[in-house]
């Protein structure tokens, strides 16, 4: 079968690689009907040292489950599923608790040697745990939104709900890539009075006005630091939601949150340390990781199901699995938002 | 009048300074009945650059009201007062919501040069929002837990709420000091399952147990940390009180801190940055700072005049104002708790 393969910094081929098969009777095969690259894929993109060997990509999926293994009961061959970006056991502590992310089993598909999703199909640990199995009516343009919560928007929810945003709230988005716009439809969904938007590219900053940000500031550094201070009586936000994972947006972050606030991390961390004494004195809460999104799907399907929000609309790009090596460049070249890829004929 | 002034590492002195006046119409005058040397008084203590002019120290009290300012209404002379540690005043959004440690207007006692609280006398800012007036029937056997309020019980109930304490969780503190041992009061109020104090000295020790610590660990670094995993099934504990400020007891915190849980931070912190990786990949909440204590006193008083709880328990001395200089050597020393000084005659 097809898959992408990252062999290093800017180098993704798509090659051959061995069908995915079943290899514990936990498992399942999934052939992938729509995949995407993450902005998460572009610090690889940047940075992965040289490896022959290759890095198969990608953890976002829909598809349709090809086979089971034995001791698989609750998923079935046939069905349509949304694949959460980490497997998860479904029956550890953690797993009860909502929290797959940290399954004492669990992992992240697209790291390690892992098969991707940016492939024809591939192979799902623990698919009873891992899998949502989703049989409900849909036509395909509602396939965007749905993909969408197999990562992006349950992290954008993961962010809102870890900075605490509620009614009457007010709240700064920091990153205007998928995962921040996304973040913007969260905060609105939860009822924030007040979204301001971090963000200079104008088609991004535009879809974010769209999604329910009623302010947007491009200035950077110390300029958008005063703007958001001048948008907020002085006193900064109730909730940071923090989108990028860079040591400036989290230095922000800490500069623009009213004391007693909150920030929800879900960039991840390219930055050593949370600067300790500004969230001391100012008693910032500061939660996030990597968003359990398995947990969040049973929350947000609804909404998308009905139209409520549409964060597929984030993807501004289709591709062929054969394309793929164009899409991390576009991706890498902020000439699309996200790009999704069509691994399957449908 | 006679009050506790530092000039430098070591160097505290019991001197002659004016008697406390009226400066703004919204201030208070306060004889001090008891006050106390804090913690966080030894880091300066420790590290004090040399000072001619000194700093007025101390920042705990109960008093009774001397004198007011012409715009002070809710207090009066002749009340029965305890003095947070912050002053503040009562009318920002900050204070409204219950954290006067943000107040637009306040700040800290015993620092900056102001007055502070080991002295005969000293003067309130804002005194209406500062102070809160306790005029109900107590014996003096009742003063220490009283005098707790002004912060090191306020401040260890701001741990356990930071580090989300409640029925049925795990907890550790880090700390066997006054704060951390009032930690373990607040841990057990809140309905924690599994109390763990982390510390050595075994009068501290055998007081949290009595306060309700269910186990202790002496052991420190990587052995204190797999101490506390054989008790937690290996897989840390819900809420970490961080009652030091250190760097190592920040990075223990996080190795010991379950997924999903949450640190509540109320050791000034000396160290610069929260470890940005591990709480990230662990979904860690970090929370805590200076404590509202002004906000606490309405849940805590009852329990303390009901003898529910006793963090009085933590003052292990009693010392005359004059011997103040002899009760930062022997907290130092750690031959004494948590020390308190008799300011006034009664």
């Amino acid at each position: 079968m097809r898959a992408a393969v990252m062999y290093g910094a800017g180098d993704v081929r798509v090659v051959d690689v061995p069908d995915a098969t079943l290899v514990e009777p936990t498992d399942a095969i999934v052939r992938v009907t729509r995949a995407c690259i993450c902005g998460s894929d572009l610090w690889r993109y940047r940075d992965m040292a040289p490896d022959a060997a290759g890095q198969s990509m990608g953890h976002e999926a829909i598809g349709v489950v090809e086979a089971v293994g034995r001791e698989v009961s609750r998923i079935r061959v046939g069905d349509t599923v949304i694949m959460p970006f980490a497997y998860s056991d479904g029956r550890c502590h953690f797993c009860h608790e909502g929290l797959q992310t940290a399954c004492v089993h669990g992992g992240f598909f697209g790291w390690g040697g892992f098969n991707g999703a940016q492939a024809e199909a591939l192979r799902i640990p623990f698919a009873d745990g891992t899998l949502y199995p989703f049989n409900g009516t849909t036509d395909s343009s509602q396939w965007a939104s749905l993909l969408s919560l197999s990562d992006v928007m349950g992290t954008g929810h993961h962010a809102a709900r870890a900075a605490r945003v509620g009614a009457g709230r007010s709240v700064a988005v920091i990153g205007d890539g998928a995962v921040g716009l996304c973040g913007v439809i969260a905060a609105k969904r939860l009822g924030a009075e007040q979204i301001i938007l971090l963000g200079r590219h104008p088609d991004r900053v535009a879809l974010g006005r769209e999604f329910g940000a009623s302010d947007i500031v491009g200035e950077r550094g110390e300029e958008g630091i005063e703007k958001i201070m001048s948008l907020t009586e002085g006193q900064g936000v109730h909730s940071v939601l923090e989108c990028v994972g860079s040591d400036t947006s989290m230095a922000s972050a800490v500069a623009i949150a009213r004391p007693g606030g909150a920030i929800g991390r879900v960039g991840v961390p390219h930055y050593e340390g949370i600067p300790a004494g500004p969230t001391f004195y100012k008693n910032l809460v500061v939660a996030g990781g990597p968003a359990p999104v398995r947990a969040y799907i049973d929350e947000l399907l609804p909404d998308v199901l009905e139209g409520r929000i549409q964060p597929g609309r984030v993807f501004d790009r289709t591709i062929g699995l054969e394309e793929t090596p164009d899409g991390y460049r576009a991706m890498e070249a902020r000439e699309a938002i996200k790009v999704m890829i069509r691994a399957a004929a449908s």
